[in-house]
């Protein structure tokens, strides 16, 4: 059976009503009060796993799932083995570099040479400052990057950015974007060349979906 | 000024009320509905920042805090810099090996070799199989390991048990304990060589609160 990893979180919507507009019914996840991880779409041709955003290309890659929806940034942030194959267009944000507005920075060439910059995002913020030649340490964290700053623990962070919020409200300003994100499509890259569980269909149905969403 | 650590969750309250008994008032942060990231104590001698337990040993790390608090699962997990001062006897659980309850394995050893072992605790999982030399792949993820074995992705995970609730209610039983874990009091090393804030002080008088707990 053809199973789907969805992201739980601020793309879960979207991305149950874009299966749903495809024929697969995993309404269930977003009922209030739903604990369960896994359920099948009632006309049982289709089984979908409710999982962290982070965790989708996991399951993806090691066959558990057929299909993903994840944000684009994990994508970039964990390289995983995964077939990439639509952009979804909905879940907009932007991974992006942020400084105290009351800092003198105003773009990440100006950051102080063996400066710190806060992340959950490690590795796209490595590989963005080396290839700005720009020597700055990295410091892992897991929540409120914006605390980096603020204690000046970090003069920067680089963290994704929708409604820029959270920045304004923590006197943060961003100064650089590394890179748009948007959710995409991903599938178990063998189970795509073989068209496991007719799977190309599927994809093939979404694609069509998001060109008519933007024709119209 | 003494900048201490708080952990958010599960042992925010516990932390909280020790802190208060050696005259710390950092209660705000429990108020429901509280945005704030960093309060200073009433008396103004101290500030607490609240971030993630995985945060708090970075804060700690980069002396942006001298105190913190936070689980031994995170101190074996990420091997941070830090002084480690004082058990504080709360937040008791334990790092376990578990697997479905109708697999027929019913200790690590017995788990297949090459097999897979999910996890968000990547470093503690290795070791413990590298020390019982059994070649498994650790897979790692960020939330919901349970699905791990529910989806047939792993034979096994590595994750913290506390009542033992989540396991049951997905079907899966304890097999082995890589190790007991409870809050800890850290410190910024050369802070407390230095006696920064009269940082000593605060700890003794922590020592003695757990002394006097544990007499009673």
């Amino acid at each position: 059976m053809l199973t789907v990893a969805i992201p739980k979180g601020a793309l879960l919507k979207d991305s149950i009503q874009l299966l749903s507009a495809v024929g697969l019914d995993f309404s269930a996840f977003l009922e209030p009060g739903n604990r369960q991880l896994q359920i099948t779409d009632p006309t049982e041709t289709a089984k979908a796993l409710l999982v962290r955003n982070s965790d989708v290309p996991v399951y993806v890659e090691y066959g558990q799932a057929q299909l993903g929806i994840v944000g684009y940034d994990v994508l970039r942030e964990k390289a995983p083995n995964v077939a990439h194959l639509v952009d979804l267009r909905f879940g907009s944000c932007r991974m992006s570099v942020a400084v105290k507005a009351a800092s003198p920075y105003r773009s990440s060439l100006e950051l102080p040479l063996h400066g710190r910059v806060a992340s959950k995002f490690v590795h796209c913020a490595r590989k963005y400052f080396e290839h700005l030649d720009l020597p700055v340490e990295i410091v892992p964290l897991y929540g409120s990057v914006e605390l980096g700053p603020i204690t000046g623990m970090s003069e920067a962070i680089v963290d994704l950015v929708a409604t820029g919020n959270t920045l304004r409200e923590n006197g943060l300003i961003e100064i650089d974007v590394l890179f748009q994100s948007t959710a995409r499509l991903i599938a178990h890259p063998l189970s795509y060349r073989l068209n496991t569980d007719a799977l190309n269909a599927y994809v093939e149905h979404i694609r069509s979906q998001i060109k008519d969403a933007i024709a119209a």
